[in-house]
């Protein structure tokens, strides 16, 4: 998915598109077929938490497409005028009003096939009972690692994050991670 | 800069758009009057690379604007179905015809202010002339740390890059940060 088939006209003119190769380029974009705007489509980041509360992780029950009813971490598309720390935070208030503290960088992962960059934090909740259901979640709940739902995980990205972040609690030691999930 | 201005038509329909708080939502969005899309903006990522050479790195003098004429390190937004990594090793590629190695994530920084995320990667190229002058380059050229022309560098978020990069470089390690520039 280069090249997304949603764009049919100009958001500059409202003339029609054309797919073409702009001179200096190498790659199709949506020209405008009036004014010559092109609309270049780039990677979305999503920004996330891991929120703990000692041996226990904060899962979101997913009210909404996609994988409704599928088990997440907070996390969602970062927002303009926010740092990627800040948009971590706000997710995590949003879908299980929980206010994290102590942020700490986790992991990126590149997701090329569906043009994603996932950046997870980690990050401690304050109490044991500091979230609640946010708007986009069915259900908000600690788990311990045997308790995880690891049937019913929403998306790979955040079932590999959740299996690392217990494999490394065990050993005390938590070490940042650039990967690509395929 | 939350919304941009420069969205005044549905890229799906070609209706005009209305700044509206989507139900649901709780920020201002450009809202199709006609058939209701919501188009949504988000940061963008922002791929570049240290070229490295013994004591020297690698810088390129713009070609384009903004800050023509002044150095940078290669770096470019990233394009949809690559990795961070790709993206950091193409636009090395396209904008000082050198294919690096070895990359490794040195710095990712949130720039909020004008909503983009520098991801950069150190990394060696393969001999003092593996590289060129790339389509958007007047220059490129290897630098010690006292030949970098400091007061001639295109951006804040580079510069930054460049004195953390050549101070750990005296201590002979290399540590990631997550940061912020405002």
């Amino acid at each position: 998915m280069n090249l997304s088939d949603q764009i049919k006209f100009c958001s500059s003119c409202g003339s029609t598109v054309a797919v073409a190769i702009p001179q200096g380029d190498n790659r199709p974009r949506h020209v405008c077929n009036q004014c010559g705007t092109i609309h270049y489509q780039n990677p979305k980041v999503v920004a996330g938490c891991i929120p703990v509360w000692k041996d226990k992780v904060l899962l979101c029950k997913r009210a909404i497409e996609p994988r409704r009813g599928y088990w997440t971490l907070p996390a969602g598309f970062m927002e303009n005028s926010e740092t990627l720390e800040q948009g971590a935070i706000r997710e995590t208030w949003e879908e299980a009003c929980a206010k994290p503290v102590n942020p700490s960088l986790y992991a990126i992962y590149s997701l090329p096939r569906i043009n994603q960059i996932y950046v997870m934090f980690r990050a401690d909740i304050r109490s044991s009972d500091d979230f609640g259901i946010g708007e986009e979640s069915l259900e908000v709940k600690l788990f311990t690692q045997d308790e995880i739902p690891w049937e019913n995980m929403a998306f790979k990205v955040i079932s590999l994050t959740l299996a690392r972040y217990f494999k490394e609690y065990r050993t005390g030691k938590f070490n940042f991670v650039n990967d690509i999930i395929d």
